[in-house]
Formats: C-alpha cells, structure tokens, sequence
C-alpha cells in the first residue's frame, strides 16, 4: 500500500526548514555516519516511527546493504540480528523495489504489501522506504523508518521522509565518493613505500608491519586523528629515499664500507626532499621520513638531534623500525627472537631510544599474537 | 548600514524550500563552479541584484580572494578587471569585515559604510556579503551580491541571501576540501612515476614529459574527464615495474643480452601486477601500463597484440613514450632532433603505431614550441 506524500505548500516549506538545516549539520560532518545520524533522529522525533536507519551497498557488485547508520529503537528478532551483522540481501523484494522506483515509498501494513514481505517476521508493522542513488543512477543505498505497532503515515510525515531522503541521498553520494577518494590516496601512498619492497625481498612485508606497530602505539598514546594519519603517512614512506640507493649498496650482502655507508645514510635526505615535493603531507609526517635514525641520546643521523628534539613520530617510529629489522632476516643476520629483540629494545632505553616510549613499546609488542 | 534579515516565518519557510532545491543540486555537481552557479543565478533572478560572485581564497596564506564562480553582470570598470585577474586583496575592508562575523552583511549605500570603501569606485552602488569559513572556523571565501544603482534589500531577499549562504558555505567548503584530496591524490600517483626517474637520471623530466603529451592527444581526441583521468594515470604509471628492474639491467651502458633484454621485458607485467593492487585505478589506466609496448602490426610485448586489439590509451601512450625516448640523450644514444624523430614515426605508422593516430600526434608534436 503506497501512500503519495502531501502536497500542502505551508507543511513542505515548513518542513523544508528543517531539513535544511539537517543538511547543514550532514554537510559539516566529516564522516558518513555523523552526518546522516542527527537527520536519522530528527525522524525518530518528528514521525511514529520508533526507528530510522542508512542501509549502503558495500562495493560496487554488492549483494548486500549494510547499516551505516541507526537511530532509536531496531527490531531485537533474530533476523534483525543477522541483517546487523550479515546486511540487508540485495534480492530481497525491497531493495528490487526500491531499484525501480525515484521515490520515497511508504508502507502502513508491511503484511499486506508484496515488497515488505520478510519484514513482519524482523517485527515491523509499518515501513517507509527511500532509494540513494549514485551519480550515475545506480542504487547505492536506502533509507529505512519503521513502526513496530500499525500506523498509517500522514501526510507531513511522508513529506519530511521525502524531503530528508532526497537531500541527504545526494549527500550520501558524495561522501561514499569522498571515503572511495580517502581510500585511494591511502593506498597510493602505501603502493609508494611498498614499491620500495619490489627491489628488496629481504624487506617484504617491512611496510606494512611498522607501519601497523606504529598504528598500535598511536592507539595507545591517544593520538588524534590527524597524528594518526601524519603517523601512518609517515610510516609508509620513512624508507622512500631508498629508492635513490645503488643496489650495489642497497643489496650488499656483506659489511658496507665507510664509503658506503654515507651513501646508505643519504636515503634519509633523499626521502625528505622526495616527501617535501608532496606538499599536501603534513609536517609531522616529514618529521618521520626526516628523523627516523636519529638517536635520543644523540649520535644519529643525519642531524644529530637530541631527545625531543627528536619529533614524538620520529621517536616511536625509530622503536618500530629498529624492532622489525631486530626480529626479520637479513643479509647480515638471522632473526631475533621476540625477546631477544625486546631485551635490546630495553638495553637501548634512554641510548637510542626514548625512555619514556620504551615500556609502551614492550608492552604493546608483548600483546602481539605472533 | 546593516540591515537584519527578516524573520517572517512564512517568507523564511518558503525560502528554505528554494535553498533546498538549490542544495540538492549543487549536491550532484562535480565541481565547486558548477555546483555553486545555479544559486548565484537564483540570486540574481529572485532579488534586486543584478550579479552575484563566490569568491575563494587560494590557499592557506591567501593574500587574496579568487573569483570561482559568477552570475549575472558584473561591474565593467578597471578596478572590477583587476579583481577578475588578480583576486580580491585580503585586507580590503569588507574582506576584514567578513572575518569579524557568522553573519550575513547588507549595505543599501556602499558611499555610507566604512565596510565598502573601494565599491563605489567599482560601479557597485548597494551589496551584500556573506562569510565562507572552513571547518576550523577560518574565512575560507565570501558570497557578493551586487547592484549598480543604489536599492534597498528587503526582507525576503535578505532572508535569501543568509540562507543560501549559510548552505552553500558549508557546501564549499567541502567541494574545497575534495578539490584539495584530488590534487592529493593527483601528487601521490605522479610521485610513484618520479620515483622511479632518481634512480636513473638519463630519465629525468620523462614522466612528466609523455604525460603531457598523452594530455594533448586526449584534447584532441576529445576524451571525456574520466578518459583522460585514466590515461594520465596510466602514464604516471607506465614504467612503474622497472622499479624491481636491477640496475645491472636498468642502468647497463652497453647493448643488453637476450636474458638481460627479457629480464627488462618483465618490467611490463611486474608493473601490471603492482598497479592491479591499486584497487581504484580503472580499467584504462591498468591497460596503459599493460600494453604499451605493444605494436600496431604484433610482435610487441609481453602479449603480442594487434590493431585495436591494443586499448586506445596504450596505442596513444606508445607514440608519446617513442618519441621522447627518440628525442632524448640516452646512455647508447643521442637525442635525434624533432624531426628526425617524426620521420621515424611516420615510417612506423601502420607498423609500430596506429595509422589513424599517427597524423594527430605529428601535428600535436608539432604545434609545441622546443
């Protein structure tokens, strides 16, 4: 049963108020789910229904809806369960429903209608339904309001739906595009590290395991989101200079000579002035490519920085570099135990590295499954 | 002289309709012009105003405020042409203004206001301004809406002008923000094209070089925005499997043994697999780096295609690598000059290259200036 949303031109241009205010709340958020949630309340509010939810396909070929975001009260059935964990079935005679139609659609019997069928056993009585889509057309996600007890929708409800659905679909596109966009620079910037790996199989892996150390301390000194990044950022290029290094340097089995060894170390100034050209990277991320052999009782290369001269990224990010090279195979040597490595981690507390990082560093490093 | 914007509830829910609409729109749009222009022209439509004008700052030290986007007429006078040139100076009194409040601004008689000195000189008689910030609160651009002869906003139009502001402020500052990721992201693939160029020097500039190239091809071929997206990505990334070329091989003076020439062969599909990972890098991008050392006639590798068998954007890709390879020192040869270098193209067209291209990348090559 399909009810056509009113047409009363005081209610929708009072409602359209609203709305647009809840779009400036979605627009200033910087994340999916803090930007459709307060618009998800305002229906929970403002109509019978005692729960709204944002249901996204998960790819591009998704055969199912995920929740994205929720507000007030979902069905406790098990159903309802398995579609938390599991996402809303693309063949379910909803989501089919909601392919073929531009509109919001609403239900006041969900056991008379032949697409609601499945939502009586989830323990919804009535249900209002909007499309999102993409771009170019395709469906990407829906809105979902629901009653647990029969109602039938008014005429200003299905107004606010309909409204709400519209403005903040085009908003969901756009930030589904914005995540896709965060995503790829996330992995261009890690494909730039790892491209480094291509020339040296000893190294396989390094990357990314520092790179997830790092990711670990920062959870544990509370990082904000932007440190994080600037962390992670810096941990997939720390080693990027590299690239520079003659593989007769760079691949020596043996002991390097002094020569040599300049040349290894310019990986450092090299990766700067490499990272400085992508002006977008923020400082504590060069501070990281930068500072990452430094030493905090000084003696490190290429500054000599001492303490906290050193930046805070530097300094965890050094125990992260220096424990994965202690326990990988090398050229030179074979792996350290996990606690062999950490006791030389201990030895260099307060020499080589910050004393005050290294009891988080072991600690972290114990609560690793290896 | 500052007039508030009326509070007339009625008039206000009815504005907010419009604005809505209007933000659905400007939603959808890809860019910040185009998103923004639709509002600026029911500016200019449902006030007084004969223009209106978002202005931005380009970049974070901004020194002055760029024109983005513009609707309706704008004052013809020199000043107004140097503002379109060179931007709107940051330490004007309305941009000072501007900083100082949340609020939109209404001058009936930019002679009274202290805020507009230097309009009147502009041709522009009655303005109303409104403050863009970014999420950390800082003025990021401003909305101007302008008459030439001297009127009073009322409060319907007033009421217009704050809302759409408000909105559209909180909108460009996100377009902003995504404009900002794609030039991230943009810098990203391109640094794993040149990191590529520090370990071998005879190739500096030639990433950029075929590049640019590859983009006038795409001009004159008339490739939508995502063709050429995907060909200048593919050229970013073309040589990106030599990274785990050795230098033995890579950077060998003399002429290279079959083994040694199939070890560099393998730099083709070493750079497919790397570039497959790349989850975000479409099709066309993927198919550059695949085939362009296919030929026309077969006999290229690593596949040995033919004709169109061949993507478009690697048979366009492999005339631009060619030919600067051609005109290019290298350690076996020197650099041929430009039209040595086209006659040796056109010798191979049909042959090496697409014979309908061929014609278009000669008079592209030679329409450049040396």
């Amino acid at each position: 049963m399909i009810t056509e949303p009113g047409n009363g031109t005081e209610t929708r241009a009072t409602v359209a108020q609203a709305v647009l205010s809840l779009t400036q709340i979605a627009l200033a958020a910087s994340d999916l789910a803090s930007g459709i949630t307060p618009t998800l309340e305002h229906l929970v509010c403002d109509t019978a229904a005692v729960g709204a939810a944002y249901f996204q396909a998960s790819g591009d070929q998704a055969l199912t809806y995920q929740v994205r975001a929720a507000s007030g009260d979902m069905p406790s059935t098990p159903g309802m369960a398995a579609i938390a964990a599991h996402g809303l079935p693309a063949d379910v005679p909803l989501m089919r429903a909601l392919e073929a139609t531009s509109q919001a659609m609403f239900f006041d019997d969900c056991h008379i209608a032949s697409e609601t069928q499945g939502f009586i056993d989830l323990g919804v009585a009535s249900l209002a339904a909007a499309p999102v889509r993409r771009a170019d057309g395709k469906l990407m996600g829906a809105f979902l309001m629901h009653t647990f007890d029969q109602h039938t929708w008014d005429d200003s409800e299905a107004a606010l739906f309909s409204m709400v659905s519209g403005t903040i679909a085009a908003l969901a596109g756009r930030l589904a595009a914005e995540e896709q966009m965060r995503a790829a620079q996330e992995a261009s910037l890690r494909a730039l590290g790892l491209a480094l790996e291509a020339r040296d199989g000893e190294t396989l892996g390094h990357t990314d395991r520092v790179t997830s150390f790092a990711m670990q301390m920062a959870g544990r000194l509370r990082f904000t989101d932007a440190q994080v990044q600037a962390l992670r950022w810096g941990a997939y290029l720390h080693d990027i200079g590299k690239i520079a290094i003659p593989d007769a340097v760079l691949l020596k089995p043996g002991k390097l000579t002094a020569e040599e060894w300049s040349v290894m170390q310019s990986h450092v100034t090299a990766g700067s002035s490499f990272a400085t050209a992508l002006e977008f990277l923020p400082s504590a991320a060069l501070a990281v490519i930068a500072q990452h052999h430094e030493r905090w009782e000084g003696g490190g290369y290429p500054w000599g920085m001492v303490g906290d001269e050193i930046s805070l990224g530097a300094r965890i990010f050094a125990l992260c570099d220096v424990y994965d090279a202690l326990t990988s195979d090398r050229p030179y040597k074979a792996a350290w135990s996990k606690e062999e490595a950490l006791a030389e981690i201990q030895a260099q507390s307060g020499r080589h590295f910050d004393p005050e990082l290294v009891p988080h560093f072991i600690e972290m490093a114990r609560s690793l499954n290896d």
